[in-house]
């Protein structure tokens, strides 16, 4: 079968030729329907993200995943059901973080991340998972499924969020999303399509026309101009924010946040960037955080409850966000094309690697 | 009546007369017993926080407080109780805060506290208040009930920590203060009551012998001492840290804090610094709350709930961690030594306005 990775003597992603993998006991064959590409991959293309399997010369990419179960195995699952894949694996296969369902929660070292660090992806005709690692999803999702893992990472991230809050009435109203790729964007469909806040905002740096602009105000919320309006300078153009979600990786806009929040605020950092040393007011934003209750919450990665949180979110989104955020599927001859991000109009690609057939 | 108070005029705390405050309907007269001192008296005595109440030209101190009721009045209280009042008071009678008991979530600027901004203290031999503001508390605390308030103040911290790791299952088992005060040895006090951390740490930058560094070891826990190694210095020396509480007001540790914590671990700022700018790898420490789930929290000020709490807590402390942390209390015709904070041996001062005769 044909698969997309990365390999010690290549530049980009290439295709390669690899066996068709057998199930072990326990694990059902998917076949892969479509492989969405995100930041994530970039950086392992990169080289500044990621890590090869063990003793493996290649690592085979894609991490947002949509499939059909081919060969159920031993797993309960039925043939032609649709699944998306969880990231993480336990690579000696025990782990207490495995072992209750948080996987997410596992520290460094402790787990591969299929398509990232240590274990092969999703990105090839067919792959094996244990069932456990497999969330059912609809029919109607086998188009769109590989956006259930980026999703679930907001839902997660939200929620840790939301329990930071908890121990005292909380009644946001304000919210805004720090950028807007196809994340920052997951984030605003996801936070838009609640009663939760009454004022929503994402922050970019595009000049108009946009399609992302188009997207951000077609979901009722207001574009700020980073550059006109840095995020510090926020509360003062705009208004405080209850909730900031920071989906950029640029990390200024981590500390900004601290000042962008109105009281009792909280901030999900989701953006992973590189060591880069600035200078800070560190004594007004310490004052800053105490005063007023603020809160800042890293998230990463996600677990099953995030997944099928996503999987409802999902159908929820108004068909027209979905087509717009999916800016072009590509068949797997020109895969090349999905890494190719270097213009204004794309927002979230994807490779198709088999059609789906309602069965 | 005598009230220690700072005025317009004078360049530290100073006696003056003031007449008996008469209740209103639906308050009390409270009979002070002890006040105990902090470092924010100490703040609002060099100008550098604290606001005097409107067309007054004088801040009656004091939100540290136990007192005994005089007058009942209509409150339901009844004469001879002992109570621990909170600090912060609705200046205008109406706000959605103070209605649903968190005045401590109350933005700044929509409350008074007293003692510190906009309200007189509790520094004077009698006080009126409001039942609601009012702590019952053992006629046992008389002598040590100024200390349920700054207690109150770790437990709200402890609260909102604890609620920002509630959306998994967080085990921690390792602790570490920052700040060897009287605020953190009252939170190493209780961390190390309760059966949550395995392993207790409290840093300061002191030197053998040392009454805070005698508690330290006596509370079971490990003194880390800053100047040899630095917050960030903390996880190669010794262990990362599941709970951390900084309560030195010093900015460079809360971003240290960051490094300091383990996988899944949330900081905890009391502290309220000045401005000051430095320089941080914001990059890696955005990468470091990230990538492993870590949260940092302010946390200011408390609630009647943290101080029905506090009170719980402090007649389970042992007899010589009381005795130890109270390290002078002095009668009102000598109230200026109890603000002399020179020497390493002074951790918690008060000043004794009446004595309490069990009836």
């Amino acid at each position: 079968m044909q698969a997309i990775a990365v390999s010690r003597d290549s530049k980009g992603p290439i295709c390669i030729e690899k066996p068709r993998p057998e199930p072990e006991p326990g694990e059902a064959l998917i076949r892969t329907l479509r492989v969405g590409i995100d930041g994530t991959d970039h950086e392992i293309i990169a080289g500044s993200y990621g890590e090869y399997p063990a003793d493996e010369d290649h690592l085979v990419l894609g991490h947002e995943a949509v499939g059909v179960v081919e060969d159920p195995g031993t797993t309960g699952l039925e043939r032609g059901e649709v699944v998306a894949p969880i990231v993480r694996r336990s690579p000696n296969g025990e782990s207490v973080y495995f072992d209750r369902g948080e996987p997410d929660m596992a520290p460094e070292g402790s787990y591969h991340e299929r398509g990232i660090i240590g274990s092969h992806g999703y990105f090839s005709e067919f792959f094996t998972s244990q069932a456990q690692h497999l969330v059912s999803i609809p029919s109607s999702l086998a188009q769109v499924g590989f956006l259930v893992e980026p999703l679930s990472v907001v839902n997660k991230a939200i929620e840790l969020a939301t329990a930071s809050r908890s121990s005292f009435t909380w009644e946001p109203t304000s919210a805004l999303v720090l950028g807007n790729g196809s994340l920052g964007l997951l984030m605003l469909a996801h936070i838009t399509s609640t009663d939760t806040y009454e004022r929503c905002y994402c922050l970019g740096r595009r000049d108009r026309p946009d399609p992302t602009i188009d997207i951000i105000e077609r979901l009722g919320a207001t574009y700020v101009d980073s550059r006109k309006t840095p995020v510090d300078m926020i509360p003062s153009t705009y208004e405080s924010m209850d909730f900031i979600c920071e989906a950029t990786g640029h990390a200024p806009h981590a500390f900004k946040t601290i000042d962008a929040l109105a009281p009792n605020g909280v901030g999900a950092l989701l953006g992973v960037p590189e060591s880069s040393s600035f200078e800070i007011d560190g004594g007004a934003l310490h004052n800053e955080l105490v005063l007023h209750n603020k809160a800042l919450i890293g998230s990463v990665n996600s677990n099953i409850t995030h997944f099928k949180t996503a999987s409802d979110d999902l159908q929820t989104f108004p068909e027209w966000f979905i087509d717009s955020l999916i800016t072009d599927v590509y068949p797997l001859s020109e895969f090349r094309y999905a890494f190719d991000n270097n213009d204004d109009t794309t927002i979230k690609t994807a490779v198709q690697l088999s059609a789906y057939e309602e069965r």
